[in-house]
C-alpha cells in the first residue's frame, strides 16, 4: 500500500494568482528592494516605525562615501509599509543591502518586481434574486467596504453614482486622493476611496513621466473589477448591442475603494504592497486582488505575506488564479489565507442567427459590434476561396455570404476577418473547430462562426439550391443550457495544485469569468470594424481569473453584512462547503481545457460558488493559523441542535477514515473536532484521484463538502 | 391703384401635397379609371351601392362582346366607395368608359394614377409638458383615434404597445385584417386597426406578385409617421446614439389605425381612395396623409374629393406639403379644407465634437453611427491630398485624421467618404459650404463636416503645430439655439401659392420635419459603414412634410380630445391663429431655402405650431362650406364675456380696412362677423407682400392672428 502524496482537504488550502516577472528593468547597481522588518526590536527612541526605518537607512549611507552623482547618495526611501505588512521600500545598492542585512530588526529583503494585471446577467447566473436568499439578508452588501487593488477606477462610470446608498459608514479612515484629472469631489458614497502608488514604478525608472498621475484609471481593467464586485444598479447598458440589460455589481449597495497599483508605464510588487498596506490601514472588509505575481515560493510572495496581515486584522483576500491553463500545476502561488478564484463560463452565447433560405436556422457565434443588416443575400460556397486568406483571392468572390474554413493550413480568424473586410463580401460564414474563437470580442466585419458540424448543412443547401439564400441577425444574446452546459471551467484557467505549496488544493473555488459585461474606461477601443475604425464602449466584456475574482469579493461582502460576526475563514468556508460540482444541467462541470471531460477539484477547487446556500451552510470550518493538519473543527452555524453524519466519496485507489462519523450539536456556535485518515493503496505516477467529504444534516436540509484530492508530487 | 390680385385670410385656406405621376404602366388598352357616382340616383331597387355599381358595370360589358381573351371579358370592379367618396374603380377599355358615362348617375370618371410618398424631441421643442397645457388637458390624446395612410406598420414597433392604454372605443369600426406575416392579433389597444389595400396597384399590373400581403409596413414610412403622431413612450432609443432618450408620439395617449396603400409594387390613387374612404367607415377622428398625387386641378384630385367626404363626416384631415421646395408656387395641391404642412427645423445638432491638441473646441456635424474612438491622433492638413477624390490620392494619406474641401470642383460628399473609407484614413475632417449635408444621416467613415469658417483655425493649427492632434467625440447631440435658431423652414418643403388654387393661401402651418427620430422597419438599411457593411436600428431619422404632417395630426387629436364640441375647422382655426412667426431666439422664423432670409407665409402659412396656445385660442374662425367669401364669422371660445380689437400690419402697398373693428362677445360661444377689405395700391409683378389681421382681446390674455399675402398671379 502506497503512502500518502498529497492530501487536501479543501477548506483550509488556499491558493495565488499573482503571475510576477521579476524585473530586468531596474539597473544593476541600484535598484528597489522591500525590506520586511521585525517591529518589535523597535528601539524606544523612535517615534514611529517610518523614523526608525529613516534612520536605519541614513546608517548604512555611509557604506558608500565615494559615490558622488546625486541618484546615489545613498539609499532612497520608496514606501513605509505598516498595515498589512511591516517594513519599508528604498532604492539601494548591493552594497546598501548587504550592510542593511545587519541592522536590528531586519527580517528580509526582496527584490522588486513587475506584476501583471491576470466583468453582469452573472447575478442571475448565480441565482442572486430580490425576493430570498444572499441579497435581501445582506441588504445587497450595504455598509461593507470593498478595496479594489489594480488599475485605478474611471469615476463618472454611471456603475459609481451613489443613488439608493446611505451615507459612508463613520469607520472608514480612507480619502479621495487628489490627482491629474482627478477632483476629489470624484468620490461619493458609493466610491469612497480612491488612492494611488507609483513611487515604485518611478523608483524602478528614475526619468519616468507618468502619464496619468492619479487614480483615474487610463486601461479599463480596474474599473471592470470594481464594478463586478460593487457596481450600482445602471439601466440599459449593452457591448455594441450584445448582452443588454441593467448592469449591477455582485454586492450592489457595497463601498469601493480603488488602490492603482498598475501604471501604463509599469507595474511592481513594492506598489501594490503599498496599496494593500494602505487598504488595510482605510478599513476595508474585503480585498479584491485580480493581479499576478510570477513568484513561487510563499514566503518571497510579498502580497502573500501581506494578505496574511489582512487577513490578522479580520480582512477576507480574494485572488485570481491566473491565466496559465489548462496544464496541470499551472497555478504558480497558492496563498493558503486568501481565496484563489478560478474562472468558469456563463449561461450566455453572442449570436448572429444564420438563417438559411429553406428555413434551417443555426445559432452562429459572433459579436460583430453593429446591427448590420444581412437579409435574404446571395450564398455562395467556393473550395477555391473557402481558405480566404489573401486579398487576390477575396478580389474575385461575388458580393454574397461566402463561407471560409478556418483551420491550420488557412489563415487565423483574426486575418481572415481582416481580409474579408477589404473584400466586397457584404458578411462571411466562417467555419471551425476552434472554440477559442468564442471568447473574442474582437469580430471587425458581418459574420458568424459556426462549428464543422453545424456547416455540413449549410454547404449542402448552398451547393445544391438554385439560388441559396441567407441571414444574419446580429446582436443576438441566447441564454441557458445550449449550444453548451455552464458553467464549464475556462481553458486558461489555471490549474492546481499551486506550485508554491502543493500540499494545499488551489484552486478553492470557481466563479464567472468568461465574457463578462462590466465597466470601461470610455474611451479606450474595446472593438473595431474594418482596418481602421475603432470602437469605445462604457461597458465592455473581458475574460479571465481577473473577472472572477470579484464576483467571490462581492459575494463575501454579502456574507459579511448578512454574517457580521464571521471570521474571513468562516466566510470561505460558507463558500466552499456550499459550492456545487455539477453545471446547469445537473451533471459534473467540465473543464474546457480538456475537450469537455469531466473537471476537477485542481480545475474548480470546491466548485461553483453558490451564494444563497453559503447564506447558510450550516456548519463552518473556522481554521485559525494552526489548522493546518488533519484534525479539523467545525463550528454549528444553523439554528440550533443539529446531527450531521459523515458521507464520504473515496478517491480511487484510497481508504478514507473519518472518526468520529457523526457530529452531534446540543447547540448553535458549539464545535465538533474530527480526524480524516486517507490511505492509499496504489502509487501510479501522474494520475490524480479525487473524491469528497461531505457532512449531510440528519432531518435537515445542509450538506457541507470538501474535496479531497489525491495527486502524485508535482512535476517539476 | 391696382386691384386685389390674391387675397388670403389663413384661416379658411388649406393646401395638399400628394405628387402624383399619372401612371404610365398601366395598359394602353384597358386601365384602372376611378368613377364618381351620384348616390341619391341610385334605383330603389338595388340594395346596395355595390349592387348598383356592379350592375351598371355588368350593362356596359355587353359593348365589347368580340373580345374574347380571359382578361377583357367586360369591366372589373376593383374598389367600391362609399364614405369619403361615392362611387367605385374598375379596369376597363375605353369604349366601355365611354358607355358608362351614359349610365345613370355617373358623374366623372378619373384615370388611376400613381401616388408617392413624401419623423421625437420634437414634443420638448413643441413645449408640450406634463405640468401644464394640452397634454393634461387632452389627457394626451386619450380615446382619439388617428387614421394613417400610408406604407402600413412595424405591428412589433415598441412604439406601438399598448401599456398604459384604456380599453378601445366602443364606437371603433374598424378591424385587425389578417394578412402575411400579420396575425389579427399583432393589433392591441394602442394599434386597433390595420387593413390593406392593392386592388389597384394589382390591376394596374396584371401578373404582379405582391411581396408582402398585408398591412406590414416593409418600408417603414407608415411606422415612422404613425410613430410620430401617436407613438407609445418607449425609453432609450436612438439613432445609433444620437438623439438618445424617450421616444413618444406628439399624442401618446390617442389610437392609431394603419391603411396600407403604398406597396412595393408600386402605389396608386385608387387605393389611396379605398384606404381613406375605410377609415372614414372605421371612425377614425384624424386622417394623417404624408403622400403626394401630382394632379394641379382640384376636381381632379380624388384625395382632395375624399378629404372633403372625410370633412363632412367631422373628420380632421392633415396633409403634408410636398418637397419640391425651395422654388415658388412648388405646391401644386392645395386642399382648401385640409391642413397643408409645411417643415421646419428642429433645435438640435448632431456632432462630432473636434477637440485640436491647442484645446480648441469645435461642434462638427456628424452621424457616423458608431462609437469611433479618435483620440489623439496626428492631424494633417495637406492641399495635395485635400480633394478626397481618388483612391490613388488617398492611398498617399498618413495614418492621421486628414482635412478635405467640398465644393464644387471635388467629388460629391458621398464619394469623399467612400475614397476615405477605403484609405487607412482613421478620420477625415470635410470642409464645406454645403448645409443641405447637414441633412444626410449615411456617415459612412468616422469624420466631422465644419464650414470654411471654422476651418481656418483648423488649418492654421494644423500648418503652424509642430506635432498637431485633434480628438473627435462622436454620437453628441446638441440642443438649442446654436450653431442655428430653430425654427427655420427647410429648404425642401413646397412653397404656396398652391398651383390648384391659388386664390387660397397654402401651406397653412408648419411643423418639425427635419431628422426626426421614429419608429421604422428594423430590418431595413438605415445607415452604412464603410462600403460593404449595411446597418438597421428600430428607430430612424427621416426629413421632409411627410414627417410634419403627423406632428399636426397628433396635435389635432390632442385638440379634439381637450375639445371634443370642436369642428375640424375649428381645430384648424385654433392651430393656426395662434401659430408663432417667430424662432427660438424670438426673431422672424428664417427660409433655408433662402439664405436663411426671413421666411414668408407661402413658406410656412400661419407659422410653427405652437400646441399649448391652440388649447385656448380666444376665438375661432369656424368656417363652413359657404365660407369663401371675404366675411367671416369668428366664434368666442373664451370662458365668458370678452372684446377683441382688429389689429392690422398692412401688406405693402394695399390698404387694409375692418369693419367692425371691434368684436365684443357678452358670453361664450356667441358669433360675430366682420368683413375684411384689401385695396391694392401698386401692381408690381412677381412682388409677394404679406402682413397679417390680429384680433387682440382687451384686458385678456388671446391673440388670434392670420397672415395675408397679397400676391401676383401664379407664374405658369
Amino acid at each position: 500500500m502506497g503512502i500518502v502524496q498529497t492530501v487536501s482537504i479543501l477548506l483550509i488550502l488556499i491558493s495565488w494568482c499573482i503571475l510576477c516577472y521579476h524585473s530586468s528593468k531596474a539597473s544593476e547597481e541600484r535598484s528597489t528592494h522591500i525590506v520586511h522588518m521585525d517591529k518589535s526590536l523597535m528601539p524606544m527612541a523612535f517615534s514611529s516605525h517610518h523614523h526608525w526605518y529613516s534612520s536605519t537607512l541614513n546608517s548604512i549611507k555611509s557604506v558608500s562615501p565615494e559615490l558622488s552623482d546625486r541618484r546615489n547618495l545613498g539609499p532612497k526611501l520608496v514606501y513605509t509599509y505598516e498595515n498589512a505588512f511591516n517594513g519599508f521600500s528604498a532604492i539601494m545598492s548591493k552594497d546598501e543591502l548587504e550592510a542593511l542585512k545587519k541592522s536590528p530588526g531586519f527580517l528580509s529583503a526582496y527584490a522588486d518586481g513587475e506584476i501583471i494585471p491576470d466583468t453582469t446577467h452573472t447575478y442571475k447566473f448565480l441565482s442572486l434574486n430580490t425576493a430570498t436568499g444572499l441579497w435581501p439578508a445582506s441588504e445587497y452588501g450595504k455598509d461593507v467596504i470593498i478595496g479594489v487593488v489594480d488599475s485605478g477606477v474611471w469615476p463618472e462610470s454611471p456603475s459609481f453614482r451613489d443613488n439608493g446608498i446611505a451615507e459612508i459608514p463613520s469607520r472608514w479612515k480612507g480619502t479621495c486622493q487628489l490627482g491629474q484629472d482627478f477632483n476629489s469631489s470624484l468620490c461619493n458614497k458609493k466610491l469612497i476611496g480612491a488612492r494611488y502608488f507609483n513611487q515604485g514604478v518611478v523608483a524602478s525608472v528614475p526619468d519616468i513621466k507618468i502619464s496619468m498621475n492619479s487614480t483615474r484609471d487610463t486601461f479599463g481593467h480596474g474599473t471592470h473589477v470594481a464594478s463586478i464586485a460593487a457596481g450600482n444598479y445602471v439601466e440599459d447598458v449593452s457591448f455594441f448591442g450584445y448582452a443588454p440589460g441593467t448592469a449591477r455589481g455582485v454586492a450592489p449597495r457595497a463601498r469601493l475603494a480603488a488602490y492603482k497599483v498598475l501604471w501604463d508605464e509599469g507595474s511592481y510588487a513594492s506598489d501594490a504592497l503599498a496599496g494593500i498596506d494602505q487598504a488595510v490601514a482605510d478599513g476595508v472588509d474585503v480585498l479584491s486582488i485580480s493581479l499576478s505575481y510570477l513568484t513561487i515560493d510563499l514566503y518571497e510572495n510579498l502580497i502573500a505575506i501581506a494578505a496574511f496581515g489582512a487577513l490578522e486584522k479580520g480582512i477576507l483576500v480574494s485572488v485570481s488564479a491566473g491565466n496559465r491553463g489548462p496544464n496541470f500545476a499551472t497555478l504558480l502561488e497558492g496563498i493558503p489565507w486568501a481565496v484563489i478564484v478560478a474562472s468558469g463560463t456563463v449561461d450566455r452565447w453572442f449570436a448572429g442567427t444564420l438563417t438559411l433560405g429553406n428555413g434551417l436556422t443555426i445559432p452562429g457565434w459572433s459579436t460583430f459590434p453593429a446591427r448590420a443588416t444581412v437579409r435574404n443575400l446571395p450564398l455562395t460556397y467556393n473550395k477555391t476561396l473557402s481558405a480566404c486568406n489573401s486579398t487576390e483571392l477575396l478580389a474575385e468572390a461575388p458580393s454574397s455570404i461566402i463561407m471560409c474554413v478556418q483551420s491550420d493550413q488557412t489563415a487565423e480568424f483574426n486575418d481572415q476577418m481582416s481580409y474579408i473586410s477589404e473584400s466586397n463580401v457584404p458578411a462571411a460564414i466562417i467555419i471551425s473547430e476552434d472554440t477559442s474563437i468564442l471568447r473574442f470580442t474582437d469580430f471587425p466585419h458581418p459574420g458568424v462562426v459556426i462549428s464543422p458540424k453545424d456547416a455540413d448543412a449549410v454547404i449542402k443547401y448552398a451547393s445544391t439550391s438554385s439560388e441559396p439564400t441567407a441571414s444574419i441577425q446580429f446582436q443576438q444574446t441566447i441564454l441557458g443550457t445550449e449550444p453548451r452546459p455552464a458553467p464549464a471551467v475556462s481553458a486558461s484557467s489555471s490549474r492546481g495544485p499551486a506550485r508554491a505549496y502543493p500540499g494545499i488544493l488551489k484552486p478553492d473555488i470557481m466563479a464567472p469569468g468568461v465574457l463578462i459585461l462590466a465597466a470601461y474606461n470610455p474611451y479606450n477601443s474595446v472593438s473595431t470594424i474594418g482596418s481602421n475604425i475603432a470602437l469605445a464602449s462604457d461597458y465592455n466584456m473581458e475574460s479571465g481569473t481577473s473577472m472572477a475574482c470579484p464576483h467571490i469579493s462581492g459575494i463575501a461582502a454579502l456574507l459579511k453584512a448578512a454574517h457580521p460576526d464571521w471570521s474571513p475563514a468562516a466566510i470561505r468556508s460558507a463558500m466552499m462547503t456550499t459550492a456545487s460540482s455539477l453545471d446547469n444541467t445537473r451533471k459534473p462541470i467540465k473543464d474546457m481545457g480538456r475537450d469537455y471531460n469531466d473537471a476537477t477539484p485542481l480545475d474548480m477547487g470546491a466548485g461553483q460558488v453558490d451564494p444563497n446556500r453559503a447564506l447558510d451552510p450550516g456548519l463552518i470550518y473556522d481554521a485559525t493559523p494552526q489548522d493546518y493538519k488533519f484534525r479539523r473543527t467545525v463550528t454549528n452555524v444553523g439554528k440550533g441542535a443539529a446531527t450531521y453524519k459523515a458521507k464520504v466519496k473515496t478517491p480511487k485507489g484510497s481508504v478514507v477514515t473519518i472518526s468520529p462519523k457523526t457530529l452531534v450539536f446540543g447547540n448553535k456556535n458549539e464545535k465538533r473536532s474530527f480526524s480524516l485518515t486517507i490511505r492509499y493503496k496504489t502509487y501510479q505516477e501522474y494520475v490524480i484521484n479525487h473524491g469528497s467529504l461531505t457532512w449531510l444534516e440528519e432531518n435537515g436540509k445542509n450538506t457541507v463538502r470538501s474535496p479531497i484530492v489525491v495527486s502524485p508530487a508535482q512535476p517539476s
